[in-house]
């Protein structure tokens, strides 16, 4: 089975926005076992889109076409599409009384054009929007290619996809095999090094298959599995992942999609009930800004220091001048100190430092990228690590922050 | 004239990263006056790319092929399109150089694959890789489509574009006619306001041309006039500067591409010697490690505090837990006092301080969203500014970091 993805959009088309819908929707294709093997661009362009969407129903099986279902003269898609498939469009009667309603109630009078969110294409199976207006349509055909018509902005495209297309399209391609996903989290090894340990499993497994992505020195590995019931699946799934393990289970942290470390380590915290502060030089707020992210903090989470110059080290926190004028700000025993002092002052049961030469420049003679992260825990002798990573100024933040998060969940005590 | 852009590799295909350098080539291509017209996406394989090829070559005056330059046998660029034109592929003295000399320094064996990034097309112009070893290539054609070979990797990818690529077409398509680009910032107005209020001037100027591009609550309008010399330029860029002004002056921040919101304020604070520091509750870190991106800051900015729970407003800073009891956290008098205690604290000329509901949820009877910022500066009156956000918790951090900074901007004295 062959699909191909058609982003409609001038925007996309002139580089003014990312085309990230073709790679949300590759992704999710790929989960189910589709696989794409062309996309393309085009503007919004009546006859340019007749002429991609030509093309593609005569190399692919499964056409997305995304973008172009709003209410203005620019959206052209499923006008487009019902055209060339010699068919009508229909309105949907829930989409209509939808915008209706969103009308009566903003007080606003609803146009002529805002009805056409509400068409379909006549013999297709409209898609509801969870958070908006205009409605998708799923055309499937005996012996043609079958058409999925998507909103563009990408937060109507997500929500749509995993809430009506993904039970849809397996039901219409996988009515005799289930499909079972598992993600599993890795940190600590990169992208490259993980696929290399793994390579013949990813060369040679095809059910379950093994995928791997990486985000922001997270990797991912994504174990998917076929076969006639849920049961026959995840034993598979289970056999697969003890070989992975195996391999490279020092670096797994977490399972699920929407599970990156930070939000692992806080609940791991909320937990167990520990407490945690932060004093940061080099990252000037972006560990703390980073649990902040993650809802519920608060419980754990009470506050903490940014002492970029090493003055504020001793006022704020009571790091000993003593200590900075001995080993200097980039130091094992001043990132001790603040771990220590933080945690003493807003007494928490977990202090955690940092303190670098973010970069560019090198600082106290230690160049751009070497950086300290110390740790404090109750009723456990403080550490500090030493990293050594690039003279990109951004990048050694983030990289700091994930390093701090990591040190912090192998220190905790193993969960039962 | 027309342009299309076709990227090469599985991993965008299959949506394991974004297309992102389709839209930085199309917004450079932009920039020269060249639009794009169509995208395609293919695999590493020889008869797609080949296809893709033709179809391209009958509909765009200028073929960008990116991908596919490097040592290993998925890497099939080069090889398709020298066959596709009939011609054979030539060894560029300079590259080969550099990757024998990268081989000796890293003491390792080149080894025959290695020396296939140092080919291009016979006939065409070798562009030189100065962040990695794969030469590109530019085919100018009478008569027929012309093409241009670039490596896939973003950050090689833009260096050639910006070092080689640019002049190249430059020279090429413009021999003529100079092309002068300006960029205005804007910040507290979205695209499509700024949009509306210039659409006459974007639909109707053909020279110099306007367009508005949207990214993290800034805007920026790029201004660009060709003409037979730059001073003819400059003079068409500064009347239509002078016409944007009087319709959305007040919204204009700053100039150029790499200078956001928060570079303009910090480089504002560090020429006019003045110190920050910043008490923050719902960001939780976020304006701090904001200001912490921009290299220098440490000149103006010693550190500060997350007080994250309300006995760290009390503790950490002095907010009086009176205040608190009196008004909530989320309140006027409480975004005041942690200004203005924050400045006292660290004896810095401005203080400025986040409270609000960060969300999902609602907060002391306030909903998700309600943000006060309050900025307490040297010899004036402490303010405070009430928001009103969505209940996106990572958005509405975002939105009070660059309103904070807007706040700062506004209140500083005007530069001579």
């Amino acid at each position: 089975m062959q699909a191909e993805i058609i982003a409609v959009g001038t925007e996309i088309l002139l580089g003014q926005i990312d085309n990230t819908n073709a790679s949300y929707v590759a992704r999710g294709l790929a989960d189910l076992g589709i696989s794409v093997f062309h996309q393309q661009v085009v503007g919004d362009n009546g006859p340019r889109l007749d002429d991609a969407v030509s093309l593609a129903e005569q190399r692919s099986d499964l056409v997305v076409v995304m973008g172009g279902l709003g209410p203005t003269k620019d959206d052209l898609t499923k006008q487009i599409v019902a055209r060339h498939l010699d068919r009508t469009l229909v309105e949907d009667e829930i989409a209509i009384k939808k915008i209706k309603l969103h009308y009566q109630q903003s007080d606003r009078l609803m146009g002529d054009s805002d009805r056409l969110q509400a068409l379909y294409i006549s013999g297709g199976h409209p898609l509801s929007n969870p958070t908006g207006m205009a409605v998708g349509d799923f055309i499937h055909q005996e012996n043609w290619a079958d058409f999925l018509v998507l909103p563009g902005p990408p937060r109507e495209l997500m929500a749509m996809f995993s809430s009506e297309v993904v039970p849809l399209l397996k039901q219409t391609y996988l009515q005799l095999d289930h499909l079972t996903s598992r993600v599993l989290r890795f940190f600590g090894i990169g992208e490259a090094a993980l696929a290399r340990k793994l390579d013949d499993l990813i060369s040679e497994q095809t059910n379950p298959t093994l995928a791997t992505y990486a985000k922001d020195a997270e990797v991912t590995l994504r174990l998917t599995a076929s076969g006639p019931s849920i049961q026959t699946n995840e034993a598979r799934l289970d056999e697969l992942e003890q070989q992975v393990k195996a391999r490279v289970g020092d670096f797994l942290y977490g399972y699920g999609d929407d599970n990156s470390l930070v939000e692992v380590v806080i609940k791991r915290l909320i937990k167990a009930n520990l407490t945690l502060t932060a004093a940061e030089s080099l990252t000037a707020g972006l560990f703390q800004s980073t649990i902040g992210e993650v809802p519920g903090v608060s419980a754990i989470f009470p506050g903490g220091f940014v002492t970029y110059a090493a003055a504020a080290k001793t006022q704020l926190i009571g790091v000993p001048q003593a200590t900075i004028a001995a080993h200097g700000v980039v130091s094992e025993a001043t990132a001790k100190a603040m771990a220590q002092q933080a945690r003493h002052v807003l007494k928490t049961d977990i202090g955690i430092s940092f303190t670098g030469v973010a970069g560019p420049e090198a600082l106290e003679g230690q160049p751009a990228g070497t950086v300290w992260i110390g740790l404090s825990m109750l009723n456990q002798p403080v550490i500090a690590r030493e990293f050594h990573f690039s003279d990109d100024r951004q990048l050694n933040r983030r990289r700091a922050v994930m390093n701090g998060l990591n040190l912090i969940l192998r220190s905790l005590p193993t969960e039962k």
